[in-house]
């Protein structure tokens, strides 16, 4: 990956395809899909008199066009209100160029509803524009089978073999067939019509048989169980295209917001493995559902699942009690990628399809780092590359074509707004920018759906605290400062203390959306447990490997990891001191390894080649580690000498 | 093989187990059994104190020594008068050797109760010793796993293979877990004993984990899934010893005594196919129980089962429509063995085990056929071998080392008792030997179980026919002979001719036993099915491969085929003019050859092998079938030249 971010360039996100696009001003947000290959459902094509095209633009509304009288025609107020636009209608402004030039990317997002998705599949993070080819586990082929005679009278499935063979579609006759099909074909091959289409499954065993011609009725689904958010792509595996993106939260966080939690609710009752294992699976199963009634697509021609998660969201999914991974030394059940049928799982697709679970690397790296790996190519770049999943854990992959390891930090989920007083998730209502007058202490923010804020999310916090130290509001041991607690904004009660960000006439609760002492604490313990976390694992590799390795460049996965402004992520020192140029936010890229891995079966022999080059690094054990992480609490790090570039720093005190 | 039966020995067979003894006089069942390492449950060990060994003679009771005092302490006069005896006290009178010599066997039958079995598995058809070598499909490893570390913290299933492999008992990675057993393995590698025991299936998948030493626990079922007759054979993976037999009336015969009836029933009632599978299912589990209960084996450490039948009862079985076997051109849904796990077919023994069910060859030639075919090794014949499988269907192989062909022929089931006004199957009461005195037409004749006469079984039909020729009661065509009507044995009413086997004051209905007119056109069209159905095939391996072929020798496969007197079957023109040292009667060979793929796994192949070599004939297709059918309607043939042997026959009317 070579992703150049350059400030010359705008950025259009649309989520949740998370595909970044560059955008030209006066071009409508339609056109630019359609350039870059995207389809939309529009019955009009774009000339705004179908009204179909309805996106919510989430960030950067104010650098666009007014509404159209089109727009004013199909959308209400309130949906004006809250960023709705139509796709062929909306478009940048060309005066707001020059000043969106100055921001970092994101600089406008834009929510795609998954029913006007019908699209070429692209890789997300590349510039090169490479595509990852097709070669999926399963093909469907439309065969005539001649009927048997009392000359030739040879057994059904034996007489579908050699016509498979015959056509050059298999190569041996060492192919099975499922009980069930077994059972369709004799009727099957005796309707009238002459041509069936079969279902092969990784070259070895026949799972379909239909009675059409249609070869493209050929489906899979790549599912990104998170412990938060579970996504699921529906693909079409004879094109590639993403025929419908599906999302649900993880009804699992009904049992506890983490792993660890919900390891302990295994641990704690009975029925718990099983309370776990079917909320995932219903989970899963809503989402197939409602992505086969967006694409109109039949479940029972989804012939395969790709699946990524944590460990723990992997033995759950699984239905393997994942105790042990909680417990030192933290092992799963088992590394390497399974291969069960749906019917095993009782997922609701064609119940003789392949569930591909892609492999784990240790307890506390899971199945979605492979997959950030896969995506992102870590393992193949020449600079060595510092990736950091931001998710529900943390996790921290550094490597490049010659060496590449991996370890877990416990971040905790501070970062996605747990434990702090007014955090929350990304969602309606969220503080997702804020900006700090230094000299009055003046906060100007912005929110998700331009809603009244509510609380602040992960994003928000980052901005929140580099503010705060770039204004002296807190110095660099994260204390609030004493000198200013007669400033409006503050709230002190003897040991207590807030700072105000949105004050309680402008929220959306009537409550001060503040952060208080603590908070800044939960978010040093997040940020110092990446950046330590980084450090160790670099400990590692030099004294392994090579002395002088350096990181060169960085990738924030994770949605989360797309929306943080990447400075304020260095400011902080969450990252290391790496020019914005050479950090990149690749999106979800757990999600994407999953897609890969589901359109070219190669990709999983790469992912258990993986396993052996991974080196597992476990942080929390290592001697050096409490040192490290204390080091890493002071903002940006004890040492400022690791950050050179952020000379600021000298005016702010360090207690 | 290559079996003796001299007329020099006396011959004693064990059953439902198909084991035949020579034994000596004066040496008790039990020692004939010992010496052949039979063992059999007895808490004395045979010396008439415990009264365990109890076995019921069906046959040639009366050259036995008279009940000891022992027998009469043990056993009730009602037993004593059905033929149980003790083993240890049973033996043949000196005084009767000479006069058993004479007789062709079986001279003495004996019923050794399932629940007394538990014994080595030698090979039914073998003099010469051979026993099948141990090549099972299953193996159970006992091994120690050492816990993970912090330093080596290898996940629980990879620590598992990474032992097998140091321990030289697996030499590759490529293995995979059943999903209940990978559920199963963390906590059993956590418990305190570090051994436990593994299950692998064809070195590809471990199917059971467990917390103990145990590898002897390791159990197969090969199961012959007749027409009429389920029969199973518990079998120890590791010692190849049967534990137990169990059979049951195959329940299908509710909707039908043949497969054709069978098959209607499906195509006219639309839940017949599943009423059917489920009725063998059933009847599988129920012997599957039977057979775990007397030996006391755990159902779920049954890890493989191998089936056999014919085509028909394959496919109700497996759940398919075996409505294609009986329409034009006859052809099954598969040919090849299937492979599929017992939780898809609801079998109760270990969900992941393996149900291997052989290939069949055509829709009127099985998997049972395969298995005579195996176990009796045809294919590796010197001689040009027909073997006969005479059941509910008739099938008929030829071959040797060099050709193989086969065929079916629509022998229907006269020869069980079906459309025989007073046939019935072999059970208690069923008359099968019968002696004609040609001078006065007085009949003797001896009864399954020494019951009153209740019905004619089919070793009793073809002895009536072959007698009632010698007695020139009917003539070659089949027809009574008027010029004897004045007899008191027939009962002549119109048109309507009966001939009084037993009289009704003999028999336990009160009403006579007899033979129809119509009784003897069913058996002649049963044995000129056999004949012309060897005729055709003979034509067809003549014009093919050598014009002189000749058949050398005879096997009669199928219980059935072991209780017919041999100079009979060849003296109605069943089986062509062999010395009846060239006649073998090999027992059940189908269910032996599902034993032999049970046991050692290159018989699978070997069966998948033969597939290649089987020429299958389209007997009742065949141009010159009409004339061959007639031709062999006559006694022993309308050719005698076929026949030199039955010199009688000149003697004999041909109408």
């Amino acid at each position: 990956m070579n992703m150049k971010n350059s400030n010359n360039k705008v950025f259009l996100d649309f989520e949740p395809i998370s595909r970044r696009l560059i955008i030209t001003p006066l071009k409508s947000f339609y056109q630019a899909l359609l350039d870059s290959n995207i389809q939309i459902n529009s019955l009009c094509g774009g000339k705004g008199t179908c009204g179909k095209c309805k996106v919510q633009v989430q960030k950067g509304i104010e650098y666009l066009n007014d509404p159209t009288n089109s727009e004013k025609k199909f959308l209400t107020q309130e949906e004006l209100n809250n960023g709705w636009r139509l796709a062929c209608q909306a478009e940048v402004k060309k005066e707001s160029l020059e000043e969106l030039k100055k921001l970092p990317p994101p600089q406008i997002r834009v929510y795609l509803p998954e029913d006007l998705l019908l699209e070429d599949f692209k890789i997300l993070t590349s510039s090169k524009g490479r595509k990852v080819s097709l070669n999926p586990n399963v093909r469907k082929f439309s065969i005539e089978i001649e009927a048997p005679t009392l000359d030739d009278p040879i057994p059904d499935f034996e007489r579908t073999i050699k016509e498979l063979i015959k056509s050059n579609l298999i190569n041996n006759e060492n192919i099975n067939i499922s009980l069930t099909t077994l059972r369709k074909l004799p009727s099957i091959l005796r309707n009238k019509k002459k041509r069936i289409t079969l279902t092969l499954l990784d070259d070895k065993e026949i799972i379909d048989c239909e009675l059409n011609e249609e070869i493209n009725n050929n489906f899979g689904i790549a599912i990104d169980i998170g412990t938060t958010t579970i996504v699921g792509y529906l693909i079409n595996l004879n094109d590639g295209k993403i025929y419908a993106v599906s999302s649900l939260l993880n009804p699992q966080t009904a049992f506890g917001e983490d792993v660890i939690t919900r390891i302990t609710y295994v641990k704690d009752n009975e029925n718990g493995l099983n309370q776990l294992q079917d909320a995932v699976i219903r989970a899963l199963n809503s989402i197939i559902m409602k992505a086969c009634n967006k694409a109109r697509v039949s479940a029972n021609q989804i012939y395969e699942a790709t699946i990524v998660g944590n460990s723990v969201m992997h033995h759950l999914f699984l239905g393997i009690n994942p105790i042990n991974i909680g417990l030192s030394p933290y092992v799963p059940a088992i590394q390497r990628n399974t291969n069960f049928k749906a019917k095993e799982l009782n997922l609701k697709i064609n119940p003789e399809a392949n569930i591909h679970v892609l492999p784990v690397i240790a307890g506390f790296v899971g199945a979605d780092t492979i997959g950030v790996i896969l995506a992102s190519e870590i393992h193949e770049q020449d600079e060595l590359t510092l990736a950091i999943d931001i998710g529900t854990n943390g996790e921290i992959i550094i490597g490049n074509s010659n060496v590449l390891a991996t370890g877990s930090c416990a971040a905790g989920s501070a970062l996605e707004g747990s434990h702090i007083k007014n955090g929350m998730r990304a969602a309606g209502g969220a503080i997702d920018t804020i900006k700090i007058n230094p000299d009055d202490l003046s906060v100007s923010y912005t929110t998700i759906k331009n809603k009244k804020p509510i609380g602040i999310c992960g994003s928000g916090l980052i901005d929140a605290v580099a503010e705060m130290l770039r204004a002296k509001i807190i110095s660099r041991s994260g204390s609030f400062n004493k000198a200013l607690f007669d400033n409006e904004r503050f709230i002190v009660k003897d040991k207590h203390v807030e700072f105000i960000i949105a004050k309680k006439d402008e929220t959306g609760t009537g409550q001060h959306v503040s952060l208080t002492q603590e908070d800044i604490r939960e978010i040093q313990m997040a940020k110092g447990a990446f950046y330590s976390g980084m450090r160790i694992i670099m400990n590692y590799l030099k004294s392994k490997h090579e002395k002088d390795l350096e990181i060169k460049q960085i990738f924030l996965a994770g949605a989360f990891g797309n929306y943080i402004k990447k400075e304020n992520a260095k400011f902080i020192g969450m990252i290391p001191d790496l020019p914005d140029d050479k950090i990149y936010q690749i999106g979800n890229a757990a999600g994407l390894g999953a897609q890969y891995c589901l359109m070219n079966k190669n990709y999983r022999k790469k992912a258990m080649t993986l396993l052996n080059k991974i080196e597992y690094v476990e942080i929390a054990t290592k001697q050096e580690f409490q040192k490290e992480f204390a080091e890493a609490m002071y903002f940006p790090h004890m040492k400022l000498e690791y950050f050179p570039s952020l000379s600021i720093y000298k005016e702010i005190p360090r207690r």
